[in-house]
């Protein structure tokens, strides 16, 4: 196990990752700390602090060549090789991940899952969609490390657990989790419902 | 302004919400405290504890009413009456979001824009696209309250700028937006590929 790095840190590596793919297309080589900092509206000297935590890398007063700086965050995160994904549950949630191109920065989508026969057996952006009832067996097939959950809230712990008992080593969920897992592995949530109520309220309570 | 209440009661008030909406499918009328926590995996006194921060209104030993803990939750989230919302972009999340049900708890989705000529005119789900430009009379002339941003990257802060500048007291965006907004307003993320790569951290941590 390494050292324990604050989770607002890892955060904002992967918001250097995007000020990085944004700077990328500019043809630049080299950036220094000051453009991560505007880009993510944050100090200069915080930025330099996230760096060092991972040892020295960047040249004073030259700046941080952009391709090892990728490389060295990416390593840090454990996307420099692919991970393998499964998605469980394609409706609008589902299908909008299969479309999105970050998701390729890292990860792929190996496998989908759903209960509707009539998308048992197709290919949805190139994504063989199998049943529920197989997620066992194919998580372990094909090795899948991930898995994100996109299905109804009172399917959710169902597939959580059947993606652990494949080998599963942690789970994106959309929906939230009632009761413990079977087995502990890292658990991370998109709540788009509750990020929304959660702004509600900040918005009536400027009022 | 009303007293501050921590960031973390509110978020478990939202999963309160998930819990009724799950319950009620039941027919139940009556939920104890501890139903709440089993569903949530939480302790029974913290339930007791988020509620209390909104004055006394279960009886003891019978109980809250559902429909009085859920009229009581939707109005400390301010969701007592639906909230206009507009959405710029209209990709995959875009879509995905036309068609999310849980919006229609609280929020509708009454404006949608995109800079896409083929699109702007259209209805999908029931919800006219406009042109970008026209964001700003848009969100005056609707009077929207909120933005949902999910558009590309180096869209989101001029996006962000608009809404604000037509009215929207909060914003949800999917995509960073970089430098200060014109206007502080409330502003929270949803974050996919961040919360990919923190989740691939924490496995990689884990091994």
């Amino acid at each position: 196990m390494r050292k324990r790095i604050p989770e607002a840190t890892i955060r904002r590596l992967t918001h250097y990752l995007r000020c990085i793919e944004f700077i990328k297309e500019t043809g630049a080589e080299i950036l220094q700390s000051r453009d991560l900092a505007t880009f993510c509206s944050i100090s200069d000297s915080l930025v330099r602090r996230d760096l060092s935590y991972f040892g020295e890398f960047g040249t004073k007063g030259v700046g941080y060549s952009i391709s090892e700086l990728e490389k060295h965050i990416k390593k840090i995160l454990g996307i420099d090789r692919t991970k393998k994904v499964g998605l469980a549950g394609v409706g609008n949630i589902g299908r909008a991940l299969l479309n999105f191109p970050l998701l390729k920065n890292g990860f792929s989508i190996e496998a989908a899952f759903d209960i509707r026969d009539e998308l048992i057996g197709k290919k949805i952006n190139g994504v063989m969609v199998y049943h529920e009832n197989d997620m066992i067996k194919v998580f372990k097939e094909k090795q899948l490390e991930m898995g994100i959950i996109a299905v109804p809230q009172q399917a959710a712990l169902d597939v959580a657990n059947k993606m652990i008992e494949g080998g599963a080593k942690g789970l994106l969920s959309f929906a939230l989790i009632q009761c413990p897992l079977k087995k502990k592995v890292p658990l991370r949530y998109i709540e788009i419902a509750a990020e929304l109520e959660i702004l509600s309220y900040e918005i009536e309570k400027e009022e």
